[in-house]
């Protein structure tokens, strides 16, 4: 689609001969821009509810930086996980309003300009320690960046139960719940038992010998005893956010 | 609890003293019916959202029997998953209003009075090729058990790839997707692509060889390159149908 | 040693010239009955405090009922394991006195005789489901063949915390505490933050799929972030009773 | 529960009100301090037995040295593993009075004052050869912080078994028995069939090829053929050294 | 075979008392060069179709360029392939006219010459992600240096199918395509799904977690539902364009 | 595409309006025949290039049964794979003209009709024991089916190399070879070190102990440093005999 | 080879012309059996030292008997091991003098004729407990086939180190030692430290749970620290009394 | 045993009261030597028939060489395997006359004046690939220094039979073959087949991707289809040539 069939189309709508639901549904199987090595999906937006993101790991810095850049030129809100602070400077260099958070790997533009929802609209995100930090962010400042509210309760592990047991009250405002843990993986079960919304298990790597680089983890959510935990990859704390988000956004609690 | 207790309780929320909220909060902790070797959690759909359901497998027809009809007596309907013909026939007996569907191996009694949505609510069911029919129905009969819209689209693997493009509009008109497949695994990644809202991949154990069991098909999806994918269990229907429910349930799409 | 040779080192310890603790040093080092397939151990309880028990999986019934026979004979008390009903009915007609208990697999001569301790030394043996029981009570008829007073708390599952903390008074008064659990394995770790004594973590082969025989539930038990819980090999319920007795016998705590 | 509920609840406790057993028992399940990213579990030793001690992987060296200067602070005992030289500086900048154990990884404070029992209690610490001496150090220094006498028998692999014979009479003093290591893992199950008391098994990840990290003697240490042998995690010598602890304390031998 | 008897067998050849193909065969299974810690062979091409390629993984800098240069003088072209840039400082220095690719860690050596076939042979080579590229230019490099047409097309993965169908017309072209893909391996089953040629599916070590290096993509590859396609291992870019060019130059179709 | 627009379509190929290039690319994508449980891909063949084929695991016999009727209405040659000797009888009552092989676990309808090339076309399945037979078997009938002339090698080891040095010949007149192996699975190595053409490698589950069922032999086929084999899933012949078809149909090496 | 040919070869050895070692050589590579699905390999024994064995597993009783028979006619003294009971009626129908051992699963024929050595040359098969007894007596009727001597010593396991001990002295008389056994496999390990010979490791299928059929034992064995044991495939007594046969037949030590 | 007691043993064997062979036996379980860290085994040669080694791995360079010098000073020969560069500069320091070899990480000292051999006692040690050079080193390196005459065969992996077909004489002539392979490890099964005496098989860690790391060597190694065939750990050359020396050591082949 060049530009000149883009304003073709959108002056049908214009005059009535499209339906913008029909336009949108054209464009959102409309190209891609191929700069070589990266097809980037300009329209992903349309077709799946929220824009691409960048997934760093991988990828050169510059590699990075230039798709940053081509997404930030096109408006649109930009967000890259598992940034490491060499792309984080290639990018900063690049897009000086960009932020980066070196906990959470993460680069952001502009988050919340496009997708600020009403505050009621919230989701929890929980770690069991102080190790899950860094995935448990990578999951907050994604579901923030896409314009949903967090509420962070860190180090609430099972061993200690009455730390969890003091938050409830807050599990209970949630629209759906991310739970990070690394080790065993038992704190999705536990939480699982006492919420009525949709538990997105993210096994960590934490741990040491068999837990295998979050292997024991991932097994033990997989196997939740507790039929509302679902399960993402091992320190997948972007992918938890994103779901969290679709659930979240579409959900009837929150609107005025 | 007893009941006289229960009853003050009540009058009180009669009288005004206690909120409604306040009485149901304190209900949601209240206790299981012990019957030996099952603690019966009747409450459970004050503090889940959803009543609980019965898992079959492991336990003697004269168990699942007996659960079955303490449930059925207290009035909730009742849902049993991986029952054998043999716990059928003991429940049947038992409870002869129950109905039996063998491909799915559940158990149902009433299914539809309590949750009844309005029919705009709706989920589709996916899976990959026939073989993957058993978990497929799990999924939809507990689905339609909480009162749930099921479209069903099988057989519409990726290797022809028409045949999933043929379905996209079903697609289009669902507030949560559940995909299973056996082997590679890969319906959940190219569905994920195709739609906006939440998928739940259900790896089946359908293959030979180097699918171990549908650890390949677990893996693969584990994996996904759609960041709108999640995951349950081996075979686990039940567990992602519990989940879609919630989603869609809470979804403002499907309101008047 | 043969029964001249006995005499003599007896009749030394009678006339002073060997002390007793020297005597039984010796004996426990001293020899087994060889009977072709099997030698058996009858001297064990001196060397290691408690006696040889027969492990019947992968016997004949033959061959269980010959060594079960053998020590029935020697007077000591005796307990197999894992024994099948054929094994079973091949015990029973050559030792009518012995108990088969066919839940947990067990057959038991005489048990409580030789090793009565006051009650006030028990342990707790918890399971999370219903499925778990074989395996619970395994450990727990183990437990009291060895004289040790056995609270059972079965389908305790965390998914249900209510259903644990209504326990949490008896699980304040055992010596050691066993926790059979399958699926993620959680309990064991839920348990061991609220308890002061060691907890023996028995995953069992419950569960589907991913669960892939018990590896799931063995994997998290490993990753406990409770410290004080250890582990045995999946559904080895005989070998955690084994352990637990030996803490619980030597406790202060339930002497007079 | 603030300052001045706790004096509430003290003065209780001294005109007979509330027995010291109720007052610890409410204390015990009482709150934690928040510093962020981590709670602070000060009274965890009321509950549990034991004080919380710090697991130093996977936390910043700051994070380390705020945590252990809060709880010197609060007058307990402290015990951090896993440390590494950055930590350990960090934490004897802010807390010169602790002391750092290089080949252990320990972090320890004032380790003997509260705990001090008669030196009739005691545990063994086994390794089967020089490689395995990190964990084994890491347990024998646990242990010692909590009071216990630690016998260390070190390089008494089982291709030397005289080397092993040769320290049987110190093995018999034991009120429990931690055994490391790696490769095969044989040295527990040999251990265990001497010895009347439990041994602790601590799989190490000393090896190649085929060791898989330690895998392969975490699980020849699970199907060990002496039933009086538990496991914990690979190199988890602090874990097997808080359940030493917890057994030897509680055991009658060593009492006066 | 030294060179004298070379000669003979070509003088019979001349004369015509042995056949070409006949003198071809005794050729074929005729001696390497050793060179102490290499046997190079030679005549490889007789007896396999292509000429022996450098595998320098595992090899010293010295020991590549050794060879490298000793085929060079041989007059065969040379290809090295997994060259770190220390190997490739190594050969650029005693074969100047050699080329390093720094993206897919090949040297090559006049890779055109003796190879070149009609442009209308060709294959394609297609990867999912930018991740993927180092493997995917190795096959194509590897694949245009025995003298194929090389179609590239990159970052095609699943989730956005659209850029996939786009490029349908180009696969429809080839004689046989390479599909390079991390993550849940999805690619070469939807693609074997569109075309009716040999897919040669090439798992990549691209992901994280679950991914296991690579295994989930090499087992959803393995389990494809798509019948034409065959996995070779992980990163193997150079055996698929090996095969690939097996395949295409025993084509009929690209032949005038 | 109903009835009345094919006739159409057909009609404009006869006066050439359409050329039929055109319309067979337009039918390729045309639709399936929806039975319910199964989507028939009639047009497959267009599409791929080989008609599709039931895959009998997994799916009852009625359904096997009729799948395999409609396909044989249909007209088109028809093969179902592992077919258990129920789904045969239920294929034989409705179809008596299909063929059942016991061994390969195949039915088949006239294959040979619409495939037959000239007989230079020809593969090689080896097998390295007896046990292998099944899936050799299941091979070499596919790919008669499919028009190839197949010849047949088995029992050639390498533990007993001689065996397959007298083979050597018969595998140089090969377009594709086929090497089904268990145990270590090395003999995909040694035959593609032999020949110039593409071997691929079939995994049988062959073995004992470590063999894990095929997994090793897997393993070591993926792992071949011969360049030109590549690998199917454990036991699947069928896969093999696929791709050597379209390897072999498309070879020059058997024109005229 | 034909009949004419081999008559040519002997006559050649008679008159002087050829060694018989040089003949030997020869007949070494010559040609073996082809009986359709098996090629029968009658010189095995001049090439390898020791005449080929049957292995029955995945062949059908007919396929036993037939090569039984072949082999039986030629004159050679004949083995076939995991033979089930069918198997055994089939050969025993054909050859009735052949015999068969139930437990080891094993058929012979004519074991000691043709391999006897003078009785100084034996072996030792140890077995830790009663359930390797299968895989023990496959070793020691293998290696009495071939005519060695053998002491068994059985359920001498690591958990009563005593009974190893006892059997100290007919450890030292063997020129190589066979140790079977399961669960944690530490048998070879302990024995190993104690002789100057070979130590073959046979792992067993024997345990449950984390044993995961023998994989526990094996990984041990592979990480002995005892240097010199070597191990040998999951159950696999025949290859560990091949090897012990080989390593005893050359030893000095049994030479007059 | 002190000094006086030694001389005490060896007078009564001078004077006739105490047999050579009785004193051997009596010194065989004598003590070690212990240095903290380590139990040095001085006897280990009377016991086990060579002397014991310095596994260097995981010590420090300082422990290395402590243990190096004590063995040095005894005036036994001396080997180390698995010696870092660091390791080694400590090691020469404290003894000058130690030789190190890089490629095979060993330390020796004085290796041939104890054990000296007949030179027809000889083993060949054989590698796939160049990259196997290490392990093969190691072995070939421990067996000469034990005393044994080692032919090296290197490079003649499987893909290139000729190369290992060219040195089957000097296989011929080997009392016991070590082979070491990486990838699939295919080379073992086939030089067992060729071959009469046991073959010690290495899986090397050599390879990539689906080898994890040498295990898919393992596997291959372990399934042989050569019964004469056994294996030890992934790159353990040193106990390969340790068994290997025991095998030689007590062959009649080698004798005058």
């Amino acid at each position: 689609m060049d530009k000149s069939s883009l304003l073709a189309l959108l002056a049908e709508v214009q005059r009535g001969a499209v339906t913008p639901e029909a336009a949108s549904a054209r464009l959102a199987d409309l190209p891609f821009e191929d700069i070589g090595h990266t097809r980037i999906d300009h329209h992903r937006a349309l077709r799946t509810g929220l824009p691409e993101v960048i997934y760093a790991a991988g990828k050169t810095p510059q590699q990075v930086a230039e798709i940053f850049t081509r997404m930030a030129v096109a408006g649109t809100p930009v967000l890259a996980t598992r940034a490491t602070p060499e792309a984080a400077a290639a990018v900063l260099a690049a897009v000086p309003a960009a932020t980066y958070n070196e906990l959470a790997r993460t680069l952001t533009l502009d988050p919340t300009t496009n997708y600020q929802l009403p505050t009621t609209h919230c989701i929890c995100v929980l770690c069991a320690g102080t190790s899950d930090l860094p995935v448990a962010e990578e999951a907050a400042i994604t579901a923030e960046h896409f314009g949903i509210r967090v509420t962070r309760l860190y180090d609430v592990g099972v061993a200690g139960l009455h730390r969890l047991l003091a938050v409830r009250d807050q599990l209970a405002e949630a629209n759906c719940i991310i739970v990070c843990a690394g080790m065993e993986g038992a704190l999705p079960s536990v939480v699982g038992g006492l919420v009525g919304v949709p538990v997105i298990a993210v096994p960590t790597s934490v741990g040491y010998g068999a837990s295998f680089g979050g292997a024991a983890a991932l097994l033990g959510m997989l196997n939740s005893c507790s039929p509302n935990v679902s399960v993402v990859n091992i320190d997948n704390g972007f992918g938890a956010a994103y779901i969290a988000t679709l659930i979240a956004r579409s959900s009837r609690r929150g609107e005025v």
